[in-house]
């Protein structure tokens, strides 16, 4: 038969077996992590009609978007999960109760242009709270906190979240005369980290902007110092302007709660170049950073904004809201060696080799083993014995039981430790109790190690 | 602005919140079951190439399939786990360790006609062991334990399993002299449980089979009694047909484990009707009725398979697989009221609700409880007290704690047990222990009741 050449999409992830253990355990960190702090899980379909994700219309994304008419229907598959979310949300509306808060991670689609470390396919894990009409600055205080235990969880030590408010750089602006040019502004001295505090001088003095207000700008920007400090030095601008006013009041009320959230003070700190998603974001802004390796960018950002479902409802939803990407996350771990290998990843714990033709006693164990919770494999292929002990070797498989005559007649099981070479004929029970302590001992690594 | 109707498209499922909570739950348990039968998870892309997902090409699943063009390339959604695992195990073949056991979960797409309870977008969870040139049967056996344990886990109880062998069947055929039609033959018989045994025999006869083999036929089939009984009359058969020998066997060694597997008698029988994915499916095949709900069909369905990769590769590669089509299960569930609602789902174990503006002990508590695993969510809208307890019974969360001046005074912990209505004044501990107490009890429910 003629033959077609299998091959995976150039964008598209596909992992080894055992990578993909590395990948689940990462995502079931995410749903725990998420799930402490109260968020409902939701699941909305890839596919969408066209016009209800291509709402806002134009720009990048409607170029990269995967649409298609099938039928008369013309559709698109989803390219993040915040559009997903305001149509939920206004298309649900009435039975929701408010604030509504969910966590989704699930797959989005992009056709970007194929670039090793760029997906075209990518998962996203999303937290966002919305409000109906309203919502507590509170909640902007609490994101923190889960990003913090979320990284935490996942044995990540070395990060910072960096935290601003949109409010504080346009009250800024607006106290410069510079309100109708603070996107712009933003624009530039989000550039501040890439290319430098002389490089964005130059460029506000290309835009017009006087030197001496360049100055102030750049002064404002790089305020640096501990929080209080920074707290302390912004207090002075108190009563220039009112939209600086309440960003500097909901700045310092989110990061004077960090601490009861459990944040310390060591992982996160003010950053005024924050400006993010320009036309979006309302509040507090966060990203999150690798303190040993910033040039990843940002492993996870989002902020405050008034209105998620202005295309869909008249109804004023805000909200507060991150990010993971999930997929490129991954990706960059690997690529640093940034995975805990050890122990490394194994679909069982146990492989019973049984020695006889009879199978009865090898399935009976299995069966034990399983009730008990110990995950299992029988391997009954016509193999050479060393080729059984190689398989567990690949697999990773800490533990060998054999299963001969002797073991049947005695009732003990001959348990070997694969990493001490170590083997010892118990009862079943002592068996049981060495498997669970060694496998609580395995258990203790974090997906993440050395960052 | 102009406002663009919210809609999800007909034919995907999307959850509300809490019954999406119970939705997780049931993918939750699969994924843990299937991991205690040593399986890998996989997650293979959902856009393939098209020629790679139809290499096989022709019939229904082609017309239903999602299709399109971007830029250069042909595209398709997966409409199934199998044909891109299929790609998965030739593509990596290299880097494998046979038998490979994986598990999927996953979303498959078929543009299907719209009808109520068809679903165009829906989860399959498979899981198969791929074998490389040869498998054991007795990985055929194990599969009715996996489907025991994952619905008995679900909390399913009157449930059975029905086993068959192909080889049984084809060799029956051949025995008779019908081998060239044992397809068609394998067709109508498995109309059997539809439309009755008269109505089998017609058309039989229609098909200008003599009407001694047509009886011959429905008493072969039709044969009754527990599983000894009917490995007891096959055996009569023995020494007719090489196949029918086989497969008897087969069929013999598979039964004839499942004690051992811990499959309960009552869970499982003997059913030579079941044919299954015609040309596909070579050794044991697999369906799973639930006996108060026949209308249903199978929730879980498979069998052994001699060459799961023909289209992309020579090697041969034996499987045995079995699925589960999550979403359409979880719809009949809701529809039939089985999905377990006591006690409801809930997205949070604790609601705190602060009476004072100092939020400082009201956000320390939320990170102790959250530090201690319990689901928390701290409600610092400014609304009514009577709005917040709605809020609370309305997310179904058991458990309320007021922060007041008092209970912040005296350092303790008001906690009112909504089911109950009883509030306890006590310390930090003994209420983290009373609320612990109650949720293991609430745990003990599982997502499927009275059926």
């Amino acid at each position: 038969m003629e033959k077609i050449k299998p091959r995976t999409l150039s964008g598209f992830m596909e992992l080894e077996p055992a990578k993909q253990v590395q990948f689940e355990k990462i995502a079931q960190i995410l749903r725990e992590t998420y799930a402490l702090y109260g968020f409902y899980p939701l699941d909305t379909p890839i596919l969408e009609a066209s016009e209800v994700l291509l709402a806002k219309g134009g720009g990048e994304t409607e170029k990269q978007i995967y649409r298609f008419q099938k039928g008369d229907s013309d559709l698109a598959m989803r390219f993040d999960l915040t559009v997903p979310l305001a149509k939920y949300v206004a298309l649900h509306y009435g039975s929701l109760t408010f604030p509504f808060r969910r966590f989704q991670i699930g797959k989005v689609y992009r056709g970007e242009r194929a670039q090793r470390g760029r997906f075209r396919e990518f998962y996203q894990a999303d937290i966002d709270v919305i409000g109906d009409g309203s919502l507590d600055i509170i909640n902007e205080a609490e994101i923190p906190s889960i990003i913090y235990r979320t990284f935490s969880e996942l044995g990540l030590t070395r990060f910072q979240i960096r935290i601003n408010n949109r409010k504080v750089l346009s009250g800024f602006f607006e106290m410069l005369g510079l309100a109708g040019r603070a996107s712009d502004m933003m624009r530039i001295i989000d550039k501040l980290d890439k290319v430098g505090a002389d490089t964005v001088r130059e460029i506000l003095l290309e835009e017009n902007i006087g030197p001496e207000t360049a100055d102030e700008i750049l002064r404002f920007i790089a305020l640096d110092g501990n929080t209080d400090g920074i707290l302390q030095t912004l207090a002075r601008y108190r009563g220039k302007n009112e939209t600086l006013d309440t960003g500097i009041s909901e700045l310092d009320t989110v990061v004077r709660s960090l601490s009861d959230f459990g944040v310390p003070d060591t992982h996160f700190r003010i950053d005024l170049t924050i400006a993010r998603g320009l036309d979006y974001y309302t509040g507090t802004v966060y990203e999150t950073t690798m303190l040993d390796h910033p040039e990843i960018g940002s492993i996870c950002s989002g902020g405050r904004y008034d209105n998620l479902a202005g295309y869909y409802t008249d109804k004023k939803l805000p909200g507060v809201g991150i990010s993971i990407g999930l997929t490129r996350l991954f990706f960059v771990l690997q690529e640093k060696n940034l995975l805990n290998e050890n122990p490394p990843a194994s679909p069982a714990d146990v492989l019973i080799l049984p020695m006889t033709d009879d199978l009865h006693a090898a399935i009976s164990l299995a069966t034990r083993l399983r009730a008990a919770g110990i995950r299992t494999q029988l391997h009954c292929e016509k193999k050479k014995f060393k080729a059984k002990i190689t398989y567990a070797d690949k697999l990773a498989i800490p533990y060998v039981i054999f299963m001969g005559e002797d073991e049947i007649a005695k009732d003990i099981v001959a348990l070997k430790d694969l990493a001490t070479g170590e083997q010892t004929n118990t009862s079943f029970d002592a068996a049981l109790q060495r498997i669970r302590t060694g496998l609580a001992e395995r258990a203790k690594g974090r997906p993440i190690v050395g960052a």
